[in-house]
């Protein structure tokens, strides 16, 4: 049971799913007539079908998880061409170690079977190979990746950044070095001018480059994160752009952040509605408690989701998402969406008042 | 089926377990030898027990969830009272909306059993009640949460803090005010010098009051949350104190920030061991790759848990976590364990030196 | 909140997904060279093609939780037709009380979306409605299933009956009275001597009817229903024809059951070979320890299944098995393999000796 | 990682938890003051301890699962020594394969922690070690068991059996050759008169042992399994005994076998009322639709469970029941409540009447 050299560990690469070149219509549409959760996911595909058929309506994509190594990143940055998003708030994983790491021209691979069993760990952690379940990373690559997120800290202006602000430049850095990769949610994103947010933005490639900026630095003046100052964004995109949808992969800190900006729209003294629509995919169990299964009537108490088009839809995330988005690229109600370029709202924050 | 008065929804209070009166040491031990979570979870208290044991060992909690609200609040406090624990990574729910909240006098109130099914949530909007699955919240004292979170931010300094400089002001609060509640996390994490790190602070109530806060700054110096300094700060704890273990409830950021540290400390260009302990309680699934439910092992691969002495336990947190507690509270290592008071060492930050 | 009328609530019809319409090869494909769920349902869609085109590779498929009313029925009725499978293994409740009752005419519906709460079961007795979390059956229509099954015990000459035959009879009233759906698996498997089996058949509609005949029967001689007889034809089918393969969806005594028939056969003094291959769509947990969700290696270390072509896909059945079996339809295997008619197999049961 | 020999392999036994020696009271009095599944236990616990003080009620006990190899064999035996339970419906597995299998003197092993992972599965069945999940049985000592589940077969007149009939003469044998173990469910069962029902009974070590008796009869008389006849006596339980509650473990065909008498009753002609009390112990989900884990308010629609006194608890069966029986014993209404010996109701069948 000995493992293999680490190249041919790493010699089979995850490709990313094309749902442009797939009809999923007539599959999602018969699922709607079904029951259990294939209904569901026909009904979140009709709901997100609304959303972007909605005049004015905002969307706000949230993810969380590994879907980006998992091989949903074309998925993404698709949305993002086509005009099907115009927001996104995710942990720091999909963003920076998974997304601007491919950009980088790095990969991530499929592992052998039983390599899942966890019993090859140590062996693994000797070759620098991280495990995402069934997935390979080479570690010396997201080495890499963390000095250029370094790299960048280095070459800013002192003061706090929102994340996105600072995912923004990272854009820039694609934009002028060159994108090393078919297609990237933070390219597409920068060029769209689609504001990417990550609420937790240290806990994750990005955090080891900011430590090393910020230890280097001393007590002299230094780039920080300032997460309140993300919120405090998200919370103006509500106030500008009252109608909105949420389209939730996962649960966590990114649905929580997001749902929560209607009740800051709220403290500030605005007059936010609650989000109109609201679709989550999670496998996350509603008995414990926590948010990341919480349903979406629960978050209508709190004043966030209106409950007339919410969806859950209990599924893991590869085999749900690319027919919701799927069925709604298909149904194309995004050729006749405007592009909201909803980072150029936030140039100019400073002149909003209640 | 129409709701009652709102005094009487919110009548029967949450009250917290009391595991120092309950010795639950003969179940935990029969489970040992029994199979499946039983055994898992004795195996996790034992582990727990051995941290504890560990002469020097920096014991990390983690909390992600709704774990304050179901009343494990006495639980987590006994723990920093008793120097069960070194520091706590959280998400921001737990220490501000829940914690902070009881002390500063407001409760958790027990749910109808109806009420779960989703079918009241518009009314309980209209009567100002927050719901968490079979728990309910007064949404108007959740805002004099907000708004005492702000005052806090007016009345600090104006620069860049770390999420755990500004709980730790939280604290202050509370002992020049005083505690509203019979134990409060923050206030005994407060006077035992115990540091408490929200990687997401942003992302509950407090996240109300900064922004709220910044708003009302607009372009002038304002109170900022680095949450680039949080990574640093606990990288720098593991850097001071080499051998760790890690107790954590849930999954999520916290869970993948503490562990995460390991790295840090290596990019830094310290020699820091793995974490030698790991247990962790969540009721997530392996299968959809999300690192809330990845197993133990898998972070052995990214050289951040060692595999010797790291167990999963697959329950919901209100079962496992007394009985666990409970168990390394009654085999009593914690008397001879010296207080730590980690806040004391990040006060001179900036000396150290790879 | 009151709710409309029975002829109301029961209106709108699940209508069961042709996946002979809809090309899935490419979205399958895709997903195998993505990560978790969607990488683990393309093997296993492969594992099953691999079946269909081993020569004399007997593949029996395995039925368990409420499939036929979720709209799965027309996928295992093209299966039988297709000759994709040799034989099937059930719960009752599929086979009586979903595919026989919808042959006589019945139909399944669509509920709305708040009875899934539970709020409204009270008054769905009261309109004998009966509830399958998403999916309502008229009761009234359920007890004319029941009532046919008892006209078929009467029927019959008294002795102990395998299920397998049971149901051969209720196949061939369909025969003679006419089948009123577009399609039945029961009526299918009895054109195609296609062998179902229900190891615990008096658990279901079928089970009403059989206790109404031997109620009235008293001490005179009645219909049984022999489960060991069900193992023991089971057991035979393996031994005839040693290479086989099971496609399972749902875990539970099916699963259990097809498996155990390695071990019966070993038992009988005959050298049977484990099953090739195993595929399983399951939402089970493998934590509890219980079979619905134990891994397919497991089941190897009980020498009932090879390990060299086994899967495990864990998604709920109605989003993975039209994925799975539309794939192995569209690449055609089926179209060269013959029909394999194991029921005529089992007429001369008694000339088997080892 | 070469296996040590089997006789290691085969050291450590699981050792049964004894609750009549641990006070479990002030626990599960606490936990039902919390939220999520400590408060939904304590409910579960209370309900079950009102089920003992209702007078007359006849208390049903279903069993799922692998829970006796699990160490929870002297709960449910103890439960029938102290007249707590009236009457059991299980899979095969927990009676024969675990319990009767202990009773002949066999024992489960503790599995070392590595196999779980499945690496190790094929080297297991060449040392005829069967495993379950973190558990080990000798493959050769259930062979014995097959064995001597044949031997009663051989030993009986030859006639269709109920499994209830078949599973007394399994405790007969234990009460004339022994019992080998400290406690046995199937010979306490037998002593207390109390009956245990296997719906599915061939799909166990008994089905070997059946097959074998019935391949070797060849076409003479030989002894039958039915199951009709099985679900005739469970209702006529219910007929008689009017009020009834349940206690489930697990799901599956018990927990819906155990329902569906409700209705059978009225099939018959009598006014039998719906199950006045029920509680579940189960990991499964509600969202496949699959009956394990259907909410008992769906069983309501059906008719079949009263909803006053229902409550699921989502916890692996190994954490939850020795806290919910443990607190009914130590309650002790037990002592107060008489023997219903309801295996006597059923000598005299024939004589019911509606």
């Amino acid at each position: 049971m000995t493992l293999p050299e680490k190249t041919q560990l790493l010699s089979r690469t995850i490709e990313h799913i094309d749902i442009t070149r797939i009809n999923v219509v007539p599959l999602v549409e018969s699922m709607g007539r079904m029951s259990f959760s294939a209904r569901d996911l026909s009904r979140a595909a009709d709901i997100y079908d609304r959303m972007l058929r909605d005049d004015g309506c905002g969307i706000i994509l949230c993810l969380a998880g590994s879907l980006v190594s998992a091989g949903l990143k074309k998925v993404f940055a698709e949305m993002i061409r086509c005009r099907m998003v115009d927001a996104i708030v995710s942990n720091g994983a999909n963003i920076v170690d998974q997304d601007f790491f491919e950009a980088l021209g790095f990969r991530h691979y499929i592992a052998e079977e039983r390599l899942r069993s966890g019993m090859h760990d140590d062996a693994l952690r000797e070759l620098h190979i991280d495990r995402i379940y069934d997935t390979l990373i080479d570690e010396d690559d997201l080495r890499v990746c963390d000095e250029t997120t370094r790299e960048i800290a280095d070459s800013l202006e002192p003061r706090p950044y929102s994340s996105r602000e600072f995912i923004r430049e990272m854009g820039a850095y694609l934009q002028e070095h060159g994108c090393k990769a078919d297609e990237s949610i933070v390219h597409e994103a920068f060029k769209a001018e689609v504001p990417i947010f990550c609420p937790a933005f240290s806990d994750c490639s990005a955090g080891f480059g900011l430590v090393a900026h910020q230890h280097a630095r001393g007590d002299g003046p230094k780039v920080s994160i300032d997460s309140a100052k993300d919120f405090y964004e998200l919370t103006l995109l509500k106030v500008k752009n009252t109608t909105t949808g949420l389209f939730m992969v996962g649960g966590g800190i990114p649905k929580n952040f997001a749902q929560d900006i209607v009740v800051a729209a709220e403290v500030l003294g605005f007059d936010a509605p609650m989000h109109k629509y609201a679709i989550q995919v999670t496998v996350a169990d509603v008995r414990d408690g926590a948010l990341s299964g919480s349903t979406l009537k629960e978050a209508s108490s709190w004043g966030k989701v209106d409950t007339a088009f919410e969806q859950m839809v209990f599924s893991e995330a590869t085999l749900a998402v690319p027919l919701i988005v799927g069925y709604a690229y298909q149904k194309g109600a995004w050729r006749d969406r405007p592009a909201s370029r909803w980072s150029t709202l936030l140039e100019s924050v400073r002149e909003v008042s209640a």
